[in-house]
């Protein structure tokens, strides 16, 4: 079995390449009459475009999306919902010469030896280029969100080692970072020229707050909502941990400390991430995802080919120096496609 | 969509409350020809079982497994093989107290909001207890791994604040905590001491390690192995992190601090945790989960009751101190279930 | 990936062989707050049992179903319904005979072949004994679809030739055959006798109908509802056709006596069987299933052993002379099983 | 959950309207390393399109096929294979007059109960026109069987109440019927004139037969290849009934005429069509599908209008006078489909 799909209810699967003539998502599953336009689709898309900051590929995507099923006069009608992508400035010379080198700290090697072929150019489907397709998927997720008044927000809460002061949300958008905190957003730019500056990459965490999500979504045993949301995210090629609620501090907390106490009201405080026993419990969801460095860099490190003979690699190429910030809105879109697939999933049962 | 089966090659379906007649598992896609008797699952149950160690519960299970289907003269048929452990030792009298009432970082008021029914004894579906089931499951993978050298190790490197000072795998069996290492394992024990005598709960870190992985395994571009690892562990009731090799290290390492250089006989070393782009890299697999403290304690708290009244809990009952060390060989079992599904996956695809 | 599942949103998986321990199903997915109890299911057990008709096998199973899991105070739960039956009756020294040989018409050959191993005693997972677990599901299905006064009748149309002559349900239940005619019912008795006395076996044709099924279930374009209706009838041992409607006579007439005509109130005529492009039309849902002769006849046939030796082979043991009556509840069931499933399924879309 | 998937290990996934901007599938799971083309699958399509025989459309598609992503220097790699084709030659104007009227027989009236909304330019999702995709993912699974050796063969057996005389699979593609026999062609051709004439529609039947199929296909309890061989050919628009083997016959067969003696060098009939207990036997497999007439006919019909008003319709426009035969290679390609994803799910077993 194959992995390209994701969700159950709303399913999503994504195809293409880096290099290819296009790259797309086919969405099953979207309820019907509900308002679809590519506008829609190409702000988020516009939003995950290199940002003109300092450290983003040079890669030049128009990245227009296509509307090419499943919508009649601007309104879905419940058949499936094709999006295109088509890749404009794939430039493969760069590629020429590391087609027969393995990176380290990337697919190549793997991909090599899963599938006995790969399409080298740009990574082929390992390529982060593949996000475009979470992206848009994603946005046609929240049009269904926003009937049911859920918010998502996803932003930077730390970059190469520069950690958000605070969570202003108006500030997310003014940044090229989308550090939720402008003079934050400062120090990371200046951190990233150092780091580009010695040819090196940087890593993060982003952090994705769900709001407004109604309590009982998520389905025991395996597919919690804290399951699929981890698996969503770590499904992202760079993420290397997840962390739902206080997360990693949970070890060394006393029950007494960790537990939410309840009152009338709701929940006095959230440290359970919104989610209790892998149901959704009213309270807003948090979760954070850990972005490693990108592993495309010009520093020179020993490897082999793919006849096993050790050499060494500097990579040059158009690469990001951090898959933030264009990561924040793939986090962004991963979780939105759980919500909304979990959210048609609990209308089987009720309550 | 319902949630109680997990994979999609060797695919387990569970069910059982804590207080009913019985739990089990149906395996489905278990490869045939294999020698599959009840002391291979036995061995791993009676690992899960409370430890006698402080803090741990006095509920006293024999989890007896008992195979219904799918073998036939000791061997697997390839037909589904049903097992089932009965319930002998339940207390439901414990729980009268608090049927009604939702104690707090537990999963009674987001069933109860799911479903607007529950099982409220002993947990119910929610119960640790259901892991008995996992664990099962795992065992009869492990059959499947063995036949190709896969080893898959799980212990705990931290308890109550408590780091395990190194990894002697030979000691983890000879410890109630599965700790690494005899000397931290005494710690532990004391400090847990400390913790029950003050009516609270801890918790910990769980390491699990597959050794003898081939490369090729994981399935691009949602069900990554680490993806489906992630989604695995996450669903495990009491895990609030999941981080693969360097984990969370990775945000603040370089790229050239981060990534593995590629030497003719292998990695040089092993941030990555064995997989690259979503797919094993022939590496020891390597993940940590992070177990909150178990959120049923003695300690007074607020809560609310299923009138939402205000109200206060403290739960008596004969609960564990931490989820740890019993969650160790659940951990083992999800990762067990995880590995075996994609060796299984794989198989349709070649190199 | 294996296929002991049926089902997206009610989701069923049956194990269990004709001589193991015990047959079961665990249901995922059944809507909580559902009165339910083993009564429920073991009416329909009981209407499958061996009816004490000519031709009927002489083994004798109690059949006495038991509810492990997923109902609280003879409530469903929301979580999985685990049904368990013990076999009593088994009786594995008749197949000693036929152990290494194949029979004729019998999965015995095509197991042996896909697995490498089989449980030979009585036909293993192959036996039709399987269907008491769909027969178990399809009552808990029957249960939710009585809440949407959804009916399924099921009865024999034809039996060794015997064509039922007109249809009054209220005679259903007052034969061996679920023949809809007293009178068709004798014939059919007297027929079988005949095809007893020789030795030979016989077929028939199963009828199965869905009253009161609103508009709108099916999913196009691969799961519509006569596709997987299709399916699930064809899944059972003994079908080799299946038709909706006016079924293998639209092949010879024209459009315009094929179409429904349709009214304010409704279609004038039902030859699509209640079903357009692959959606329910609120008209009643009919289906026919053929059935072949149970393949174990006393009537020598010539035949291989395991070792591919020519040899012949009459097969003693307690058998059926047709798999009808027994297989017409568990078309009933299966049935069932697809209306549930679509019902639950159409809640994600609305109208 | 919605249905627009079809394989769980060759999975396609299909989306498009009649009218809209194009059509396309998703195919995940094809093995890598195949030599690949858009030739290989534009042959395909060559042959469902309009014939120019009798009672075909005028609608004139030139069909052409593009590869998006999914190969690499003419093979495949392993990941998705996105296929499109776009419309060309939609005329809209023709069904202006009937957007609001329900067809009789037709899927207009409950697309518009199930999702409260549909595309009714040219039947939209409904319309054969869908098939176009599931032709082209056939194509791609036919690269496949022939590395196995299998051959799919497929043929109009009955059109219009003409009877295939005899089976010569030479004249298969030099009629515009894909008769199996040039003189039962020419009465097809007279007769579907006739029907044309009189403003009607003609049904009948298709066979396919799949040759050099290896034994052990087919996942029980319900994965059975036959079930998956019912559920992918109902699946098709026009199909009311399938058979395998001696199908319908098999109702009044006796054991003794129905059962297929073995010998050591195979079986010595085959009215089983190749399936035992829904495992291939290594036998030919044959299965009959039978076609209704296409509904769209010029003879005025009553119906009503979306505000449940009487009228009547007389359907102009450019329709086929018979799904046959441009239906043949659709069931040719739903073939093909079962048949790569079983063989592919088998290699998880092995023998």
């Amino acid at each position: 079995m194959p992995g390209n799909s994701f969700g159950k209810s709303f399913v999503v699967t994504t195809w293409g390449e880096s290099h290819g003539k296009a790259l797309g998502v086919v969405i099953d599953g979207c309820p019907p009459r509900l308002p679809l336009s590519e506008s829609d689709i190409q702000n988020e898309l516009d939003r995950r475009r290199p940002s003109g900051a300092s450290g983003s590929t040079k890669r030049r995507e128009p990245d227009k999306v296509e509307i090419l099923s499943g919508t009649f006069e601007k309104k879905t009608t419940g058949t499936p919902i094709s999006l295109i992508v088509y890749n404009k400035d794939a430039d493969s010379k760069a590629y020429k010469d590391i087609k027969d080198i393995f990176r380290p700290g990337h697919g190549d090697i793997t991909y090599q030896k899963k599938y006995g072929i790969r399409d080298h150019r740009g990574g082929g489907r390992a390529s982060g280029r593949e996000t475009v397709a979470r992206v848009a998927a994603g946005a046609v997720a929240q049009v269904v969100l926003n009937q049911q008044g859920i918010g998502i927000t996803a932003y930077t809460v730390e970059l190469a080692g520069i950690r958000a002061e605070q969570i202003n949300v108006k500030d997310i958008d003014k940044n090229p970072f989308f550090a939720p905190d402008i003079h934050t957003a400062k120090r990371m730019e200046e951190r990233i020229k150092e780091i580009k500056a010695s040819g090196d990459s940087a890593g993060g965490i982003v952090e994705v707050r769900v709001t407004g999500c109604p309590s009982g979504l998520g389905e025991p045993v395996f597919d919690k909502l804290d399951a699929d949301l981890a698996k969503a995210v770590m499904s992202i090629g760079a993420i290397k941990a997840v962390e739902i609620g206080a997360g990693m501090k949970t070890a060394r907390l006393l029950g007494s400390e960790c537990n939410d106490e309840i009152a009338p009201d709701g929940f006095a405080t959230n440290r359970s991430g919104g989610i209790l026993a892998g149901i959704s419990n009213g309270d807003d969801i948090v979760l954070r995802a850990v972005v490693k460095p990108i592993p495309s860099i010009q520093i020179v490190q020993r490897t082999i080919d793919i006849h096993s003979k050790p050499t060494t690699i500097s990579v040059k190429g158009r690469h990001d120096i951090s898959a933030i910030p264009r990561i924040v809105p793939v986090c962004q879109a991963m979780v939105r496609l759980v919500i909304v697939d979990h959210l048609l999933r609990q209308k089987t049962i009720g309550s």
